[in-house]
């Protein structure tokens, strides 16, 4: 074939790039393909080695300049192949070419290129970054859209990343491929070659004759793919002669996995998986790893972590107590909440400065909001529960106070006080106990948070948090389903009081409008008989007789005068009701579909992860505009205008005697262990899975200053009649949630890693002197319909019953086997007893909601510590490896959480159990019977607390 | 090791079965993993390799028993490899001892077995089968439990299957590992080794010395899937030497795809996919092909179905004229009505046999309540929309009567006559044209229908049903959207329309009870002064006068004797407008939740199906049950109770002359033109739906016959006043699925082969003979509220609005692209192509719209012709490549539900597409410029009338 001067190229150029994942350019040449795991032909990986084990190859080639690599490159050629002077210099023609010309005819070649990044930054992972160029940008679309395209991807591309370029094609003057593996020793910037502007270090030339294209195509991609991978990346980089890199390769096929052919369609694309293998393992087996690599280092700092978090790792022997490598940090077993304040203390002055973050801002609006709408729903609540002896105004004017003092004094600021349910269902049924025995709700309440506030302060002396080593799933969500059904229960309840209250005419017949009135009749006065039947035929009869005078009366008027109220539409209320109720399912509905916004694919991520964040925000206020532009009377949420207290029949301080019987005070003594029980559960399950290990929370928790601070706030609310306050889980995780702080960059398809929480005071703080300023909101809170806030508490409390795994588990009852989810327990337990442990779970429950139901409501906290025992008596049923996965105290939907959010240490963690359960297994299997107990299985389930 | 005569062994056991996919047995023994994609470390396979090359080899062994196998195994075993006779002892007893004693010590083993099944059944396929067995089914569970897991089992595997054995694991008294490969000559009967009862043909043994029990395992799970490879076992059958056996295996890894590592965590299981890469092509690429291969006949079967429903491949000239292979078929050019007779005589006959079938049953059920419904929910509309004139009961009628007629008589006896939402609209229209120019509707209406009738007879002489070519999804959507937004509009608006009917008194306030009133006042009698002024403060003044007397007539009454009502109450109605919204958004969400219940995981499929099925009874039912027992009055259904016209103005039998001016009989031949343009263009778009190729029709179609049948009932439901009917696509595609033949038996994870529709003309006459008869269920449909309708007509519309391409396509405008999911179209059109094609459809859909809200909106079907036009001009914007992802004929939902059904039919299908669009992609880089048209592309966007 004669090749004139002018080379007749077509460049068709396949494209791609790498970051960890494969990005594909997509048929229209302007799109690029979700990231995915890249899925490569076995042929072609072999093809590759036959490549590099044959091909010219250039380690540490010297060259500023891409014309001077390709003039090296070729000018070796002759003595191994013969590569005639000619087609040199076509090849060198075409290399250098760069790709900016109309492609005139048939001749077709493939650009490949992709950025490495030998970056060891901060992250402590190694973000090799891998592209695929997109000359063809170059080509059609202007250059501004190109650097337009570039700019946007850098921000994807770690600091420190160098590029690697694959070029692949085929050419019609070859007559046998041409290969070459050039390694640069500086990375050198070789302009438009690359889509953004970085060093390149890696070049793989594979030019050869035209036969199959996908071939060439597939060898790129197979360079690619093993260039991307973390332990190819450091050989290559090492690698000294062609035989390491053979090595090196040798090593990446030894670990492939395979796909079956005609199992599966190959043009699938694999999601990349939110969760990575971590490449340490295999780095720590690499004989060939230098001296340098982190990983130790992390691991260490792994362990620190849990370290910093660790004060329940010695809890006095049992089960839990861990022999060997904690025997040093046994010294701290003495410490109570001095230790904690003396632990805590170094931290005090970085607990402000650490809140200089824009981010902080954003957190402290999202939770003041939360916190608002949880003072206003559960003031609400409680106003109605204890006829406004605390309502709305107290739960502001308490949350503000007792929020802020814990912020500024607590181990761990990051939590949140609030009312929490099992406080609000205590005081409904003190109240009632009130009411009904004729006490003095308020002096009653005094003694018994000032009981309990004694009691805390015992329990705190004698470091009696270690009795959460027995808090487990099983308890955890029996409480929980209990509270979250109560919600239900409640706020369904309510609503069917509202049809009570203003009841509907179910039968108004419209031909019937005439009969259908209501008139003031004051009987004494006129001493008309009294008529009790309301017949509508009646009427006419009545109507006749002279009007009941003065008819002109409303009905507070008439009624006001001693008069009733006679007719047929008196005891009825139009439309108020099904108002009611459409705002309520609309309220429920629209926080609902709001919250779930997040995981929707409209809009960009920042406005759904708003809308999703002020979803009952959001509802609240929809809601309210809807019910005052229609303008029905619907019940309307009490607040006082004023800054007095909700009932005028107290005031701001409560005296401690008068009221009640003196022996009162004594006899609180019996409640306030029920409270302190409810109070030290409810407060310690939040603070354990706040403190988790996940959070890698860096300055350590205080449980005991905790538990203090909330003793001592009880019994100052006790005194002012405000509601009692504990650490809320939903807001509390909700709060440290929008702390996180990530990695900035990240590869396209690779999740950002979480690197910590912004530990400080001053969030928290901010949030709630806020909610103290808001009292003067209370003439806008009065808005608010009843139903809207009943809507709420029905969301709050169906989110809540879908976060624990025990729904999961009732889901699964009505799930045939085969479409069961993949979850990681079912793969473990058999599917017989994680029925049976649903079912005595269930069991428990309904004993529960029973017993709350019945007289016996009042020794509702003791049924939770029931549940303890029951919970100890199931180690007899199943076995350890079953409970093991069926009941760890962590909740299934903050472990999805850790999971999207942090790959690297949910995997580890994973592969923890993963070996604890082996290890259980094999005891099961090698001896025949039940083993003992798994002492490192068992202490997982503790969460942050077993390190 | 000294070792006693018994030997102390443990029976770890791991378990799993192939059958096409794997199946594990997961860690407690009792449950099998949902079926998954077998993925495997490379390095196990290589590991396969050395073993099936060093290991002993038995082909074509004839033995009775396994205990004669594991002799001769072990007895040619010496001259290769020195193994003891003591060893071989230990050997033979460790591997015919049954798998029930209780374990003793730490010997572990593992059996893995699976089936084979060489079956060449109907299916054409190859269904070869692998199981892992669970000898520990044996050993826990009493025999009952595994028969039981037997029988259920058996069900999945299908006919002439055989068994393969895959026996590995770690025996303490072996040095080096003991390999062997055995084919029996016949397949044997090995007892209680198997799970279900098959003849054994493959035994595959590996034991080795206790080092890495992973990887023994991983060889086995190797070995396992290498024996379900279609191509594998063909090789395994027929090999005569090990290197047969070993080629085999080359081919295998050689067509093996990979996964990095590092990338993806191997413990992810791959669900298998619902399109599988067909065998058939790397089979006839096979050289070692036998030729009793069934390939060849299945797609000579594939071409024939082609022809069978090729009714359009003979257009005249045009893009679609295909050259080649359509030649001998050209003959055909030229039938009419007469040759779809001549064609579908033959299978008359059969027509009534093929029902013979209890599917049949089901489907005559489901269609006939969809069938009710639909004449139902039309019949309320088209009575709404005529004054009566053509009401329920009309529906009812005229649906039995066309829908029997059609089903005898057409030419595709599947299709299901309705009215539909276009003829809806533009009776609609007509009828409001005739109240607004005096004219009679009937009798118009009636000469339009026989103008009708007359076109389209012409219609079907002159074989325009050709002129079918030029719709395409373009237009097809554009019609589509249109009907479902005037669903969407009209439902919406009756509903608003609902609270002007019953008006809410939104200022009711609740103190004011006593003001609300409404009397009646007989005027002139009287003579009481007129009081215009609703003011409730003038009330009690008038209260003061004498009542107006008689107060006890009832509204109706009082206005049938001349009074007049008085009060403030009088022109409020409470309660129905919120209770017909209740019930209109709970009818919506129920069909719809009912509707998607298919998809959810709970309950059998045969549960799920039959809801799904059944949703919108279910809804109606639910909605009228609660409507009767809260008991207002709201708007009913209004169904005459006897078997005459629902308006009593008009008679059976519409007179042509007398109402209206002689001329307007020939005037109505413009309206018609209209119509018959409106009932061509429903009619052969569904037409073009239900005889796609996919559905492997047999009989073939019938669209000239089908125009001819519509046409002539046409002319008789207008001289009978009934309501006009064309096939209607989603009722009728809702009848072919209930018809769908599948075959029987599938493998786990495999989804059930599509075999083809059952064609007969019973189900559907049964179906309109039933709702013939329910013409007597008069008396229960005045039940159904209307809200309850009008819920189920946005249901309908919404739904349709979502079976369209078009509304994914505007989903995608507002997505960003990262989170746009990967559809076909967008791999290969750039997106901003996407987006103007979606903008173009809009702004079409916002005109239609426009001018079907004007005067003009008579000529709403030119339009629709207008629709044809624009899509031409689209060619001049668009590439043809582009044009054929975006604008083909097949509505996406329809496609997924061919994807679902028919995994080999799709795929070969998407694969020409592959091939066209690489085709067309190739043109436009190779000349660059836009291509002369792609003929393949082109025809295929005309589903099954191209082949």
């Amino acid at each position: 074939m004669g090749h004139g001067t002018t080379l007749p190229l077509t460049l068709h150029i396949s494209l791609g790039r790498w970051i960890k994942f494969e990005e594909k350019v997509e048929d229209g040449g302007e799109r690029w393909s979700a990231p995915h795991i890249p899925v490569l032909p076995l042929h072609s990986l072999f093809q590759l080695r036959t490549c590099l084990q044959e091909g010219k190859m250039l380690l540490d080639l010297e060259a500023p300049t891409f014309k001077e690599i390709i003039d090296k490159v070729l000018s070796g050629q002759p003595e191994e192949t013969e590569l005639q002077p000619e087609l040199r210099e076509h090849l060198a023609d075409l290399l250098l070419r760069q790709p900016r010309h109309q492609p005139t005819k048939s001749l077709l070649w493939l650009i490949h290129e992709f950025i490495l990044s030998p970056c060891l930054g901060r992250h402590g992972a190694w973000p090799w970054v891998a592209t695929w160029l997109s000359p063809k940008h170059l080509l059609r679309t202007a250059a501004s859209l190109s650097f337009q395209l570039r700019n946007q991807f850098k921000k994807k591309v770690p600091p420190g990343a160098e590029v690697a370029h694959v070029v692949v094609g085929e050419v019609e003057f070859l007559e046998k491929p041409f290969t070459a593996f050039i390694r640069l020793r500086q990375g050198v910037g070789l302009g438009s070659l690359a889509e953004v502007a970085l060093p390149s270090r890696f070049l793989f030339i594979l030019l050869g004759p035209r036969t199959k294209v996908k071939a060439y195509h597939e060898v790129g991609r197979a360079m690619a793919t093993l260039l991307m991978d973390e332990l190819f990346q450091r050989v290559a980089q090492q690698a000294e002669h062609r035989e390491d890199l053979i090595a090196g390769m040798e090593a990446f096929l030894d670990e492939l996995t395979v796909l079956p052919p005609r199992k599966w369609d190959p043009s699938t694309r694999i999601p990349p998986p939110s969760c990575l293998p971590s490449p340490y393992r295999s780095l720590l087996s690499l004989s060939a790893l230098p001296q340098d690599h982190r990983a130790p280092t992390r691991l260490a700092v792994s362990w620190q972590w849990g370290h910093g978090s660790s004060w329940g790792q010695n809890w006095p022997g049992g089960p839990m107590s861990q022999g060997g490598a904690g025997e040093d940090r046994q010294r701290d077993a003495t410490f109570g909440a001095g230790t904690d304040i003396r632990r805590k203390a170094p931290w005090y002055g970085s607990d402000f400065t650490d809140a200089l973050h824009p981010q902080c801002l954003s957190a402290v609006l999202y939770i003041y909001l939360a916190t608002v709408t949880n003072a206003i729903t559960f003031g609400g609540m409680l106003g109605d529960a204890t006829a406004n002896m605390q309502g709305v105004l107290e739960s502001f004017l308490g949350t503000a106070f007792a929020g802020s003092i814990f912020c500024l004094f607590s181990g761990q600021p990051l939590t949140i006080l609030s009312s929490t349910g099992p406080v609000l269902v205590f005081e409904r049924l003190l109240f009632s106990f009130s009411r009904d025995h004729s006490l003095d709700y308020l002096e009653f309440r005094l003694w018994i948070g000032l009981w309990v506030a004694f009691f805390g302060v015992v329990l705190v002396a004698t470091e009696a948090s270690h009795l959460v080593q027995y808090f487990t799933r099983f308890t955890e969500e029996g409480f929980c389903a209990l509270i979250s059904l109560i919600f239900i229960y409640d706020s369904l309840k309510k609503m069917l009081s509202l049809a009570d209250a203003f009841p509907i005419n179910w039968q108004y017949r419209l031909d019937n409008v005439t009969f259908y009135s209501c008139v003031c009749r004051q009987v004494r006065e006129w001493g008309v008989c009294k008529v009790s039947v309301y017949d509508p035929s009646l009427l006419p009869v009545l109507s006749l007789q002279p009007p009941a005078v003065p008819a002109g009366l409303s009905r507070t008027q008439c009624l006001g005068q001693g008069g009733h109220l006679l007719g047929t539409s008196c005891q009825y209320v139009p439309d108020v009701t099904l108002v009611s109720f459409l705002l309520f399912g609309g309220t429920f509905l629209s926080c609902t579909v709001l919250k779930h916004f997040r995981s929707s694919r409209y809009f960009p991520v920042g406005v759904r992860k708003l809308v999703s964040d002020f979803a009952v925000i959001l509802a609240i206020l929809t809601s309210c505009t809807v019910d005052t532009a229609l303008g029905l009377e619907t019940p309307k949420l009490l607040v006082p205008s004023e800054l007095k207290p909700t009932n005028p029949a107290r005031g701001w301080i409560i005296f401690p005697f008068g009221a009640n019987p003196w022996w009162v005070c004594l006899v609180s003594a019996v409640p306030a262990v029920l409270v302190t029980i409810l109070i030290f559960m409810d407060q310690q399950i939040t603070a354990i899975i706040l403190n988790r290990r996940e959070y890698k929370l860096q300055k350590g928790a205080g449980f005991h200053l905790d538990l203090l601070c909330v003793s001592l706030l009880m019994a100052i609310t006790s005194a002012t009649g405000l509601p009692w306050y504990v650490s809320t889980t939903v807001i509390s995780l909700a709060h440290m949630e929008s702390l996180r702080k990530e990695s900035a960059s990240s590869a396209p398809g690779e999740y950002p890693k979480f690197l910590g929480i912004r530990e400080q005071r001053l969030t928290g703080l901010a949030v709630f002197t806020l909610t103290g300023v808001s009292i003067f909101m209370a003439p806008i809170l009065k808005y608010i319909p009843m139903p809207v806030l009943y809507g709420v508490f029905l969301h709050m409390g169906v989110e809540a019953l879908n976060s624990i795994q025990l729904t999961d588990r009732v889901r699964l009852l009505l799930m045939p086997a085969k479409h069961q989810p993949d979850l990681a327990y079912l793969r473990h337990v058999p599917l017989r007893r994680v029925h049976l442990f649903t079912i005595i779970q269930l069991l428990c429950l309904a004993l529960l909601w029973v017993l709350k139901s019945t007289v016996a409501a009042i020794i509702f906290p003791v049924m939770l510590l029931a549940l303890v025992g029951i919970r100890k008596g199931l180690e007899r049923i199943f076995s350890l490896h079953d409970l093991s996965w069926l009941d760890s105290l962590l909740p299934e939907s903050t472990r999805k959480e850790a999971k999207r959010g942090q790959p690297r240490e949910q995997e580890e963690e994973s592969n923890g159990e993963e070996v604890g359960r082996k290890r259980g297994l094999a005891a099961v299997r090698l001896d025949g019977q039940r083993p003992a107990p798994i002492a490192a299985r068992d202490r997982r389930a503790y969460g942050g607390l077993s390190r």
